[in-house]
């Protein structure tokens, strides 16, 4: 049996139920899928500030997966939030949602182009691409001007297959990579419209850790990634703790 | 039930059986394998030139696999020699063992370093990982001066460690990543003998076209990975079409 | 009359002191510094997830800084936690003291390589390097492996001393960047040794914040940058907002 | 003497003429060309399948031109198929039309853009300037939808010239690189019209083989262009062997 | 007390004039400027041509101004000529104000583009923006056609204004960088207009140069930019020597 | 008949000498060269104040070969100075022999090692090698430590060839690109010596131009390289002028 945390970074419940539907449904057997919801920090992810007071409740979230046994992580915000801190601290895999999509999409086709929400995001979604070595693989990306907490309306869907067929027009892209946390169904429907592959991030990431765990891949724990050294905190974040013996 | 082609472009059938054990033991649940030794070229790949020859029996086992309703084809040879040509040619995802192996390596530290067979060979690996996007994550390709065919003695096996040994020690890498295939038990004992996880291309590969099956995801076939058009072959080969509807 | 604040976003206050002293040697006239600790995080910062931590603490500092009339902030720690977040919060320009420090190195010569504290952030030092736009002019990173909160002693100056003569003899660099805060006096006595020039990160910063703060220059608010939206925080933040008009 | 073998890998003895009438045009004084159709593959190379299928016959023929005692061989298809192995294979020099074509290119301007056949054969051009060196050079691959096998018609002509124009305008390019084999009058005539340099391939690479001849320079054998050990090869290829003693 | 060279490598004094008030506007207490029109080379530089002749005119500008007693020296000529020969020729830090208009635009947002005068000078510019290290930062470079000795028209203050409106659409760039010598006001009311930092390079340098001065830091004298060994100059140059003790 | 003009921009006749018989020795059958002797500048080039005042003798020399009907123009001098500004005023091609090496270089394995003269000098030969596209190929650029106008002694030419061995020994390189112009005979015995090709500018530049002219290739005058526009020239330069119809 293996067990995989999905962590929301976002305090919102309702994104996080969307979700642990679409983890479980592409989990395999044997995997299951503990979804939760961070308990701290902002109700969405829209700028590098929302962003920087999310990681800490994404780090407790990790370490509540880690004593709960769970034997990888994903972390499901398309900026990928905290994940070199969360490799640090956890001692299974970690995997970013923007990552896991951008890695399957270039098994797809030569290129991919990401649609995401707020124009202010595009700057790190295009860092991530070159982070990851997908600078020329990411062939744009495309904001839908949507903000996070109306993504599940249907105006919203329609906005978003809008972008999606806007970018393949304007890129030539081979493959189109989903900026949006958990729309698997979206995700069918555009590919089916675009006639190219569609990828859902939280679909790549849940079948990215299982992948891993089941080869029995961990993050290197040599040097960079090592767990953090335990050491005093102060202020409101005092009593955080990794809690990892 | 899903079913991979597993195609060694080596035609060795010994090489053949130990990819496909490799490739059935980290198999899903469900999965099946087709492990099949191309039936045209050399006996191993060790230049350009072997690569060249073997790239159309590869193809042939591609569409044979295709007719025996394969969902997905590994390409089990580390330089992944006709990886463009298989996914143009199949309508399921093709994968090399190469480029999966370094795929999952960035998931679990910073940067991998390659173990290979020959030093003719050492530039190829850099093309690749080049041509991947991971540039920067390579931290070098070394070669162990064993030829493909000599891999499975036991003084292969002690050369191949003791050049990981060497290269972690070289390169400050992370990741270790096993330049043969279907060699996952060495993968394990060296990555416990050096503390740093090593990947083996052939299960890295499998579970990556089992997750792109899993998740529905095909090639792109918009344009540059659109079905060849049929046309008239000459000479040894003219029998050679690609055979799918 | 210009006020530049001067964070350190390690919980130390013995450190806040010696950048402070730093900070205002290098300060032109008409210029004052207001130091200060940040209130919240890890008493040193030393891996991805120190960093995490201590992002939420330096963002109130700058808040605090705004609502104090700063007219500009250097953030004091080599690793420039927080940075995007602070130019989103900030209306002044915000500058971290690595990205100061090489910026200012590329007009001495052609290469500079940086001595930092542990070898686990060699990697992300790298990172910032590549991120400002100085990946070829970056010729090395090299840890002294001395913990940031040891920084002050005998012992620590002469391996740091010891590690900057390793760096220009290992990588031919015109000039040494020190990655650790505040230490203007060391980077003086080092160049003297060496016949380079060293540069210290918070002087750096604090000339840059005055330079562009003189010019009117301030960060760019047309899109990425704007102030973020408000929004509910939950959990431990809950109470943590930008506080700016 | 200089003895320069061209080699149409497209099975199709009409190209052949064509190109073998150029390489003759500017070939000097003392330059002797044996423009050989391959004997082996598709008729056409249009596709990344097509290429795979198309090397071995070009590999044969370069051997056969080794016999016939060739100073050097000219690859006379636009996308460069097999030239590592052909270098491996050759004692002389080696070159691809496209390499040759894209080299001469940069020596006229700071920009040149690439006018090919169709558009899935883009992607691979814009592989072939990134692996040359050229990926700041090239403005741009544009296609003008025309296959291989009518490019030799009216309305083609037409058809490129029109494309070379569209490219010069969008891609503000100083020099246009002729992305089909052979058509030398046709570079003249849309340079003439254009009024900047149109480079075409065969004829920059006999001139590029001719002047390597004359200064003695030869594929470095050292390591990775070392001639190919010789094995065992099954199959349909089974009585192809390199035979150079 | 610190001395500033700056240096108009245009022979036209009516631009030194408009430099030096722009270098006195906001050099700070203490700090004093001394601007010199060369006495050698063409009226203004608009081609790689002018560049190369306007360089040894500066370079004896940059020794008559160590000879008086410079602290640091500014090339107030956007091309940036002759900045490594002076670096090797000063003892001071020689700063060009491309370079330092570059520089500062990075700390004010993601992106810049750069309004220059002459399309033929937009190459030049790209590979200004490459050496500095902001390829990536740099989102484009556009002219507005007007030659660098009528900028000061009326005419030309609307032509510019216009061309970095076009650039902010076109590249949705957070900040421009002005591409002519001196204009700080026309900075301003541009930026007022376009709602985004516009920097100039002349304040940008003079700044750079202040700062540098202040931090004791200079050119690394270790091996490439070590004044250079005198040797005989033939011909109309012949004159022509460091004279720098 | 063909007129090339090859240029030795250091103003020591001993080494034009040397320089016109290696042109002259691999001048194609109709080609006649002209190798003339910059009048003005300095003995040798050896630092980027040495290029600066050499180029415009250089330039003054090209114009005098546009008026002697050259057909095209060789810069005999490593570090090719001035080549942007010859191709502004040259009609026919103009090459470096910087980049004529580094190009056939690159025709010949994959990678290639510079052996240049001084130390100060390495650093512009990179970024000649980077100009270009060659940042991957070159593997690196080392210095034997002799000045320019010792280098035809016999001592030179040992410490030469130990630089190439040691180049070869500590890059793996293919290729050898000597540095140093018109010692085609060291080419040749090191080549002998180190089992791998060995390239000399001054060969490589001469058939390089001889190809473009016999292509009818000439640089592209459609906007960075049209003839600059005549102006006022003061001071010592004040009579220089393209002279150009």
């Amino acid at each position: 049996m293996t067990l995989i945390g999905v962590i929301n970074p976002n305090t919102s419940r309702a994104m996080t139920s969307a979700i642990g539907r679409t983890a479980r449904e592409v989990a395999g057997p044997g995997v299951r899928v503990l979804a939760v919801t961070s308990s701290m920090g902002p109700a969405s992810i829209e700028s590098h500030y929302d962003e920087a007071l999310a990681v800490p409740g994404l780090l407790a979230a990790v370490r509540d997966g880690e004593l709960a046994g769970a034997d990888g992580h994903v972390i499901a915000c398309f900026g990928d939030p905290g994940l070199a801190a969360a490799r640090e601290s956890a001692t299974g895999p970690g995997v970013g949602i923007a990552e896991a999509a951008m890695h399957m999409a270039t098994y797809l086709g030569r290129s991919f182009s990401v649609v995401t929400t707020l124009s202010r995001t595009v700057g790190h979604a295009l860092d991530l691409a070159r982070d990851y070595g997908f600078a020329r693989a990411c062939a744009g990306v495309h904001a839908c001007d949507i903000p996070v907490l109306d993504l599940e309306s249907a105006d919203a869907r329609a906005s978003i297959a809008k972008a999606c067929a806007a970018a393949q027009d304007s890129d030539s892209c081979d493959v189109i990579v989903l900026g949006c946390a958990g729309m698997p169904d979206l995700a069918a429907s555009i590919s089916a419209e675009l006639g190219i592959p569609v990828v859902d991030g939280v679909a790549a990431a849940v079948k990215t850790v299982e992948s891993l765990v089941a080869l029995g891949l961990r993050t290197s724990k040599g040097d960079e990634y090592a767990a953090p050294p335990a050491k005093p905190v102060s202020g409101l974040l005092s009593g955080f703790t990794l809690g990892i013996p």
